[in-house]
């Protein structure tokens, strides 16, 4: 099953050395996910051949404007091309006031059925779930309320031995109920037990997205063990006071906070308009924790 | 003195093709007048190599998304970039409430003063002046509230007539007073007509933008005898009822207008996502007044 991040927007709060706001999707089972939509997706979407139609799901984690000034011109465009299907919005309370205030003045009446879902940023919470995914936002700690997110596939069911029950002869309409976990009476009265029958399936991934938000141990129980954790890491260390300041991470500390919760996998962005080589940003960040890489902006990366 | 347009986007409602939404750059003597920001606007003065903090004022024609959703983001940007410059924005009532709960919910506040001027779209109305140049708005038809601005450089001075004042032996001291209407009277009692000693400075120029509107009798009267004309052209005249039903004009429209409000020359823009190639909007519009362009963005117009 397909699980990979693409990284539409790696910049922090201004957009330099073409690099863009933040945005990203999330491709589960080819169903795509959007966390985050600063200013300009929309024309990235359209630079690396993704149509809007497909994504069903967005997830904004705070309303700094680096984070979703490009939600609206993105609403609007999918109601413009002739978007029927439904579209669900995750965010702050107050995106919906300002979603809706925008629509209200503009005389917009979109041609789909827009949901907007209010996230909260005091607790971990389920808030969305399928039959091969589920999506928690969780508290980050950034001066406005912000959430991270965590996506994390679903335990999926063992593939049935086909070789071994061909020799045993089960019929096919047993398979499903031995993926479920029934044992196979064969006519001989040998029973078969389902484990024997079945190659269990791969482990379920995870993916977590934490932007913005400083250093805290708050939101570490909420990311541990995941396949790939994006951290965001506005700053080089020397920076770390600013980086406190405004309630931003470094680089150092994002890989220090990979190696805490045991991750597999680091990605780090949001990168400081300070910096236009990143290469000190990805050193400092593998000398705590190798394998880190940077977040590149039209790049897919497996989770 | 400089009198020029910037066009950074040319696209109607959705981005394609690279174009972007509408956004223009007018430089009246080095002074930069923003006309519009649509989403990426930021992005685009960046590519062309326009610093932000050089435009003084910002004027938003109407409330559909295409024509002001980067301006949060610019003007986020142009405080993250340590403006201390006060920066106006004229654009309908309800934008001054919209950009404030944007603060209001990222919690911030500008490090600069920020003016926010509403227009009304009921008659035309001079918003702007200063020692040469004056901005009206008036009013489009558009569904929403929606106006165009006039952009006039104000008659100056007359220049002196040097090689003439020299040989007369004016005193420097008399010659602003000369360009300003007073004779001169020499020691030797002959008077010099004002006239006579200076050369009339060039016929004041004018910028009228009119984007989006549908073609009426209504604004006719405010863009008269413009040197240049910048009219949207969303459609070709075959789609004459669909320009109609959105309230947008056809290129054979723009170019009748031009001829008939008796405008040097026509820029033409706002192009429908229907069309790649632009030359048919370009041919039908020359069919009707030749003295059009393109707008092109990236490129300046001479006024």
């Amino acid at each position: 099953m397909k699980f990979e991040v693409l990284v539409l927007g790696s910049s922090s709060a201004t957009p330099i050395y073409g690099r863009h706001p933040t945005s990203q999707l999330v491709n589960v089972n080819e169903q795509l996910y959007m966390v985050d939509c600063g200013e300009g997706t929309q024309v990235q979407l359209i630079k690396f051949g993704i149509k809007s139609n497909r994504i069903k799901h967005i997830f904004i984690s705070h309303l700094h404007g680096d984070h979703y000034l490009g939600l609206i011109g993105l609403i609007s465009s999918m109601h413009l091309i002739g978007r029927k299907d439904e579209l669900h919005v995750y965010g702050p309370p107050p995106l919906k006031e300002i979603i809706e205030m925008h629509f209200l003045h503009s005389q917009t009446v979109l041609r789909y059925p827009l949901h907007l879902h209010a996230t909260q940023d005091k607790e971990v919470e389920l808030i969305f779930e399928n039959e091969n995914l589920q999506v928690t936002s969780f508290p980050l700690d950034h001066r406005i309320a912000c959430t991270g997110f965590r996506f994390d596939e679903k335990k999926r069911l063992p593939a049935i031995d086909k070789e071994r029950a061909t020799a045993i002869g089960i019929p096919n309409d047993y398979l499903s109920l031995i993926k479920r976990g029934h044992d196979y009476a064969a006519p001989d009265g040998t029973v078969h037990r389902w484990q024997e029958l079945t190659i269990s399936s791969p482990d379920p991934r995870s993916y977590a997205y934490c932007s913005d938000t400083m250093r805290t141990e708050g939101y570490l129980p909420y990311i541990q063990h995941v396949d790939l954790l994006y951290h965001e890491a506005t700053f080089l260390h020397e920076m770390l006071s600013r980086a406190m300041e405004t309630y931003h991470t470094t680089a150092l500390q994002a890989g220090q906070i990979a190696a805490e919760v045991r991750a597999k996998k680091l990605l780090i962005g949001h990168y400081s308009a300070r910096y236009k080589d990143l290469k000190p940003l990805l050193a400092e960040c593998r000398s705590v924790f190798t394998e880190t890489q940077l977040a590149s902006e039209g790049s897919w990366y497996t989770v």
